[in-house]
């Protein structure tokens, strides 16, 4: 597998580089970017993986959230994949709506044509991008995930499927209950098709219910989100987790919205978080 | 005055807001950014003026330098204007090259048809500005002033023609010989004519060579920054600071770039310099 460097910059006293690579998975060409702490000039460092929202690419979480500097400190490595297969030949929403298709993916392998050609995201983020990391970079095998919103999802999601995969879980306003808000329902009515029995498998909150395992779990939900009640719905996995004795910490953080200022005011904690079982 | 809130974010326990304003001085519509550090709900606190680079907006510091984080702990405000006036009125470079007109105000007023109209960008920053800002918020008049790149030119001039109205003075990647390189001398020459003898008044080696001040600076530079040798000249003013006996450090930073995550991997520096005089 060829990596194609993109990008470099010091930042913090550790790399963050951006690559493309041709994807076998979601068979066309991604990006992601990696930083790498100043510890990963001298041994492997455990690696915290990004899945961002809506629209947004690998580049959203390097810029605006402040994470090297945490990063740098605690020797965790950073990577952020794209949120979507993308290119000429990929598959759009038919209006051009930012909530499905390009920068949409949502995480899931999708089963219907024309998105079952390349928005494989979820086959790509669990297993084609860490084997890749894993091979490339000077990285160990203790993994973490991450997310925001639509990433958000996917962190818990990936997560409750993956426990031996994933130290921790965290997310920033996450889509707690896809099946039941109108982002979720749209994308996976597109990607996974009419019967809902199979959209099961990409809920939060329905993976909650059925997960025997018990791998900790950080969220963190701004009061003033615009997207809260109708898209978020944070009460459905608080209620479950309580029911099911999940090891969630659930904060809903007073006057904070659903912007990367946000992610910024709270990201060290999660490192912090993340850092205790890497 | 009549003050147009665009946005409002809350981020580390304060506030950052934008805001639209006509200005007098430059003659059209205006967008500033203010953070407000917690300690702002309940007393005054003093301002750190950032002036930002070629094509920046207020956004870009406050989007990506991780400044609120220091400025929450440190008590300060942060206020980022425009880096140009901006409208349908507003002259731009013939060809709208990045590096003079629109984005690309450099601090100076214009005495040269057609821009004399609107970029009177040093008078906007020098004087109306602060007087919006400590008639509308609850600042003091302390005061400290930084940049980058052109912004640091611009924090440098200014403080250095204004030592009574700053505490201290810093710049990321300044250009720092404006009158002797290529982005400097073509927008002089646009702005102020072809009499290089009026140029003189905005350059900050110049400048250091005149002043009977001694106003603390700190300067940030990045080693691997591209536009080092052509653009920005630091030693120039390290050579001036030296004869002049003048209070400059400025640090070389082996293996940083121009770009952002320079700024924000030394920005809690900048801050905490800051915070000694204000």
């Amino acid at each position: 597998m060829t990596l194609e460097n993109v990008s470099s910059n010091k930042v913090f006293g550790g790399w963050l580089k951006q690559y493309n690579h041709h994807s076998d998975t979601v068979n066309c060409q991604m990006r992601f970017a990696i930083y790498l702490p100043p510890q990963a000039a001298t041994q492997k460092v455990p690696v915290l993986y990004w899945l961002s929202g809506l629209t947004c690419t690998d580049e959203n979480v390097m810029q605006k959230s402040g994470i090297q500097r945490i990063a740098a400190e605690l020797g965790i490595a950073i990577v952020a994949p794209d949120t979507s297969p993308r290119g000429e030949s990929v598959a759009d929403d038919s209006e051009g709506a930012y909530d499905f298709g390009l920068g949409a993916g949502f995480y899931v392998n999708a089963t219907q044509a024309p998105f079952n050609t390349h928005y494989q995201m979820y086959d790509y983020v669990v297993n084609e991008l860490p084997e890749l990391i894993e091979q490339h970079f000077p990285v160990s095998q203790q993994r973490s995930i991450s997310g925001h919103s639509m990433g958000g999802h996917g962190a818990i999601s990936i997560g409750l499927k993956n426990p031996q995969r994933y130290q921790s879980i965290s997310a920033f306003s996450p889509i707690c209950n896809p099946i039941n808000c109108p982002w979720g329902q749209k994308a996976f009515n597109g990607y996974l098709g009419t019967d809902k029995q199979d959209w099961l498998e990409y809920d939060s909150t329905e993976l909650m219910k059925l997960t025997q395992a018990s791998v900790p779990m950080l969220v963190d939900q701004g009061s003033d989100d615009s997207f809260l009640a109708e898209q978020l719905k944070p009460q459905t996995l608080i209620d479950v987790a309580k029911e099911q004795e999940y090891p969630l910490t659930l904060r809903m953080q007073e006057g904070y919205d659903h912007s990367y200022y946000f992610i910024s005011s709270f990201i060290e904690d999660h490192l912090r978080f993340h850092a205790k079982y890497l």
